[in-house]
């Protein structure tokens, strides 16, 4: 199976939160940083996700924001520093390429927002993803 | 590989839009329904994409929406009509699981919108997802 | 902080619920209208949100829907009535500003969608957008 998911990072389970219907998983990444997922229990459960557990992170470009300077004060757990290394711009939407430690993610954001945040090759930028908008893969 | 994404559906690959970065991708599932997935351009190259590929749908449960009237005037366009065949309330989300030709969707929405809406085993609803939402897997 | 997150909208936290893993915030916005975020309990707890909280609601612009018509039986929580004030179209989405009462929207949705509604400068429309897709920025 290949997947048009353009973001897809590997890394090991390391937190489970369980509730009624969603859970939250916190993955070490194997670049170091951590990512949480909000799924649903059933897929947990499906999956059999377990502390340890091998999985990729997936997410779809256009859920990836960015964010140039701090990003204190914000709901979204999922905050990958690095560095920007494309931008490929379209009529509405441009493509932002990002080297974060142990991958490179794609962000689609409006151009709009390139523009405004004077997004360019080498521009320091943060990748942010909603936890919502996370989903996993098992290796199995 | 086994994935999160509670919902996958199978289908062929009926018409493709190519833009500088984004693409749209109309598939016609096994039930008879069509979905449109907005893609990155770059996912449908590295898929090799085609008019008639074989494909699987992938939404993420807390991407679909439900609704119980008319959809007509909405930009969201895919619309699935179906039965719900299960509610399960947590303390905030509720799923909700919709039989639609040749398929079970799972939706999380909240469990206020389950209130309002009066959705109960047995409720006509239509499952909703934006396009921006759709990923798709290729099942070379 | 600067994001590419092109919805930004102020207001004040005036419900929040509490469950195991997910937290609902409802956000009284300046305009006068409620929008309703579905987002993480550890988001809540690191933000210190609390009934009063001033917060920014903040919604990529991939995650508004646009209806022209009725949006009853709806399961989408944010519901924002305004006028459309620009259409910008690419080959495959069409960027889409709609002014409401307090703050000027920006939508991304499907060029095919525009036409199919006849969206045009002045349209009368509602942005929709899922609880889900909603993530805040807290204001301290």
């Amino acid at each position: 199976m290949n997947l048009s998911t353009r973001n897809r990072i590997s890394g090991t389970v390391s937190r489970l939160d369980i509730g009624e219907v969603m859970a939250s998983v916190t993955v070490r990444l194997r670049g170091g940083q951590e990512m949480t997922a909000a799924v649903t229990r059933e897929s947990v459960e499906e999956l059999g996700l377990a502390e340890g557990s091998p999985v990729q992170v997936l997410v779809k470009s256009t859920e990836v924001a960015l964010a140039t300077g701090s990003v204190d004060g914000l709901s979204i757990r999922n905050r990958l520093p690095g560095t920007v290394t494309a931008v490929s711009p379209g009529a509405v939407m441009t493509s932002v390429k990002v080297a974060v430690p142990g991958a490179t993610l794609t962000a689609v954001v409006t151009g709009d927002a390139v523009t405004d945040l004077g997004i360019t090759v080498g521009s320091p930028v943060t990748a942010l993803v909603k936890a919502t908008e996370v989903s996993l893969a098992s290796m199995r």
